[in-house]
């Protein structure tokens, strides 16, 4: 008989979140660590305790750049600890079970195709809204094995310089670190806004979700920070119509809350900018599992490649 | 036994050309007609003068937005007497044979793969470089059945407004139309250059390959719209590699055969754009069946699906 669970992990930038996963989609248990420089000695333990004879294998999900044909973790932008490291063949050498390894933004693509709200599209684009923006793509119930690295694609050819060497990337007009960085510059600036007084004044401490309430709010600075963010989205949305023409786009990752204005202005952008006749039939939609897409996505990367 | 022919169909801007191909991708023969308003009767006549009982189905690659699933034609931006037709069916009903419908890039990608330079990777992406700019995609060895309309991939936020409605697209820049307009508005703006004096002095009439030769001629404004075009043309490529790090990137098409400038110059720009880890696997090279991977392809539709 078939083993009944897999463990599910998530590196990211901060956390290290560990997971036993049942076949149906369940979390049993889960950890979460600081991503620390012993990240791998870290991994080894709370995989211990997760270990039993019911575990039909690992799968990992990691934000960076991923070789997951060879197990290997090109660049991790934020744990660059890790990159190089032969991580897969490492567990494996130690748990004696498969090891799949995978970017984190398509292993939150199989979570939501598994359990989550891509699960009655035979074709869905995720794309993951945080600090940097990844993408997974389903094509035909399956993950397609690609980087889909969306947030690298070049939207303005003499853009800005993007820390991957390239310039103009969507991530560096669209993402959390571009709105921060555009609405605390304008605050530098002078700009006058509510904004200015959060945090006893000192700015530099703001968040996303501070400028998407008060956005809601009426200021003028937030709103218009996040609807411009929300139409480089939308480029980034219809590149993605024109070239795949998904049933479903699929939004997660913090971003994804700012669904009123950001994503609104997304939508819109990308209507103007898809061929009619593919938009017209594309949905436009939010996650369902939110942060755990990436932890049972890895898992349901065991059920699907280990069988 | 199964048949063992195909009728494979190429409907372009001008030409229409239908063709019979055996099951090892072999002409057998093969018709030209222009493209005229009466493009279906043109059409009927064609295929019924290669019509028998040994062929298994007709394959149909059109230059514009297909919906393949239902066999119609959204958009034929240089043959708009045909949008809306529901030209597979109509088609079938008459000669009761399958009958398959594809963008011809996909048709181009799919003879490619079949008997031509994609032959022996199981992934590629490729791109028709001509007065549009098309693209196709192999993956796991089949067409990945979608618009892959790289042609219309932003990449300028706030560029040149495209005739399909949105602005900024890679054709803009680096199609044979964009570089034909290019040159022509820097002649009419007085700009010296041998190329002034062809046709007479009826500069309009100039083609790429015109364009192509003066530039190997050392000719500055030859040289510097077709290398400009060309770093535009990296944009795309680089997009690519990182959204689906292809084995190889196949160029086809008119301007393919610009190779020491203008895809030189592209494949400078993807090194400096894409990820390099990514980038350095990539083989990115010319087709091998040039004109006719269309119709082979559109032959090899058949073959594939009906069986």
């Amino acid at each position: 008989m078939s083993k009944a669970q897999a463990i599910g992990i998530d590196i990211g930038g901060t956390n290290l979140r560990v997971s036993l996963v049942s076949r149906s989609g369940e979390i049993i248990r889960k950890i979460k660590e600081p991503s620390s420089k012993d990240v791998v000695n870290t991994l080894f333990h709370s995989i211990e305790s997760l270990m039993s004879d019911e575990v039909a294998g690992i799968g990992i999900g990691v934000a960076g750049l991923v070789d997951s044909a060879n197990g290997r973790i090109f660049i991790s932008p934020n744990l660059p600890v890790i990159e190089g490291i032969p991580i897969a063949s490492m567990i494996n050498d130690r748990f004696s079970v498969p090891v799949f390894l995978e970017n984190d933004a398509n292993t939150a693509a199989i979570g939501e195709k598994w359990i989550g709200a891509g699960k009655d599209f035979a074709n869905f684009f995720l794309f993951t809204l945080g600090t940097g923006i990844g993408g997974g793509i389903i094509h035909n119930r399956k993950l397609l094995g690609v980087p889909a690295e969306i947030g690298h694609m070049t939207i303005e050819a003499n853009g800005e310089k993007c820390p991957c060497g390239n310039s103009g990337c969507l991530e560096s007009y669209a993402s959390a670190r571009a709105i921060l960085s555009k609405a605390i510059s304008a605050l530098e600036k002078g700009r006058e806004s509510p904004l200015k007084n959060c945090y006893g004044g000192n700015f530099y401490k703001l968040t996303t979700e501070d400028i998407y309430r008060f956005s809601l709010d009426g200021d003028s600075l937030a709103r218009e920070t996040l609807r411009d963010a929300g139409r480089y989205l939308g480029i980034g949305i219809a590149n993605i119509i024109n070239l795949m023409w998904p049933e479903a786009i699929i939004l997660t990752g913090g971003l994804a809350g700012a669904w009123s204005i950001y994503v609104q202005e997304a939508i819109k952008e990308a209507s103007r900018r898809a061929f009619r006749e593919l938009f017209e039939t594309v949905k436009i939609i939010p996650s369902s599992l939110i942060d755990d897409a990436g932890i049972i996505g890895a898992a349901g990367l065991v059920f699907e490649e280990a069988e």
